[in-house]
């Protein structure tokens, strides 16, 4: 699996994604699945990937020979956020398309997508797009989204997630919702990458990759899990504790 | 579905479950899945049950009955766990097997039980019995087994539970990690039942439940949110941020 996370706030937008994809735990590697679009002062465009890694792989490519040809609907000749994740729709519908059509042997295609970015002055938008190429926008009431082994990593974000969080908050509590899947869930595994975009910006340059070894990485992880300890003994005591 | 959960202890055990069933979103009702046996001062089990309703009931009848008759292997009737688990996971698979034989119309008759219990002079012990009827026990290295919407409550176990925690603090991390999941799946609801055995106390006498207007839970659950809103601002800082 793969584990990936989208914050939408008033202030631009959080991306997290880890870096390890599977096909059984025998057969593991690395692979990045955070893919950075766009046209620095034109768009910006961050696209996150999870499921079949073909899938995801033939449509990233299929997004940049679309972009260098210039001869037909490409991520940069869009004015609106919702046109681009129907054509990354379309683009996984395509991949997949191919496959499905033959001997499959029981393998399975479909491929997610978290599509991140801002158009012009269009407000910055952060969009789900499920494997059959339709697609849902993160709003004020759900400001994330995610894709893969969400689960273990929800909890925190159900919590703590506002629009109207300053972007580092936003991105430490993504990060740490990230740290919780990977130490629970063998799918999910380094190295982590990151982008915090900032609205209006126009400009994916805000980027950072971190391994497990990475001393940001690792002060995190070990802060977190000192505050998680003295929070708990904070808790109100139970009324038979003396 | 269903959340409950036990932790092994140097220093005995905690337990805690759910109420919610369902049957689809629609479907909805509340049930205790936290069953309480034993003789004051010979043994003490708390038995834990997610899955099909009936086939936990249908256990947990035939493991009252037994013990009323008197006049077979029973649950007060045995020397050690081991014995327990395995009659308790025959249970379970009589329970399915009435059920298995008619016309299922599709229905999932599966149920997992947590065991948690001492008997006499043997340890306590943790034990997660499989709806195939055999059992795992709770280790050094694992100590805490978990039934049913286990993946939102896990990553707090895998970062703070040790085997020489204090029952308060265990307990509270417990609860925490039901509150989680409650908050972010809704097949997981109130009340929250626990119960706190204390090693060699031979009896199951700590036992609150908490519906979701309980002054403790509320307080509980505000603090938690208050602490981790608060330790999030504690971690590291960007090398970007000013």
């Amino acid at each position: 699996m793969t584990y990936c996370l989208a914050l939408a706030l008033d202030a631009g937008f959080v991306c997290v994604s880890d870096s390890r994809t599977n096909a059984g735990v025998d057969d593991v590697a690395t692979f990045s699945k955070l893919h950075r679009f766009g046209i620095p002062g034109e768009s910006a465009f961050v696209l996150l990937s999870a499921g079949n890694l073909a899938t995801s792989q033939a449509v990233v490519t299929q997004l940049r020979r679309d972009i260098e040809a210039d001869d037909g609907p490409h991520l940069h000749g869009f004015e609106h956020m919702a046109d681009a994740a129907a054509y990354v729709g379309e683009a996984s519908q395509a991949a997949q398309h191919g496959t499905r059509e033959g001997p499959n042997q029981g393998v399975e295609f479909q491929a997610s997508f978290i599509l991140c970015g801002q158009i012009g002055a269009d407000p910055p938008e952060v969009m789900l797009i499920y494997p059959q190429g339709n697609y849902i926008r993160a709003t004020d009431e759900t400001p994330f989204m995610q894709v893969g082994e969400l689960k273990t990593g929800k909890a925190v974000l159900d919590r703590l997630v506002r629009r109207d969080l300053p972007l580092p908050t936003a991105a430490r509590i993504a990060l740490v919702s990230m740290e919780a899947a990977m130490r629970s869930n063998l799918s999910v595994g380094p190295p982590v990458e990151m982008v915090i975009y900032e609205a209006d910006s126009l400009e994916v340059d805000r980027y950072a990759s971190f391994d497990r070894d990475h001393p940001y990485w690792r002060k995190l992880s070990r802060t977190w899990t000192e505050e998680l300890r003295a929070a708990i003994d904070r808790l109100p005591k139970f009324d038979w504790e003396t």
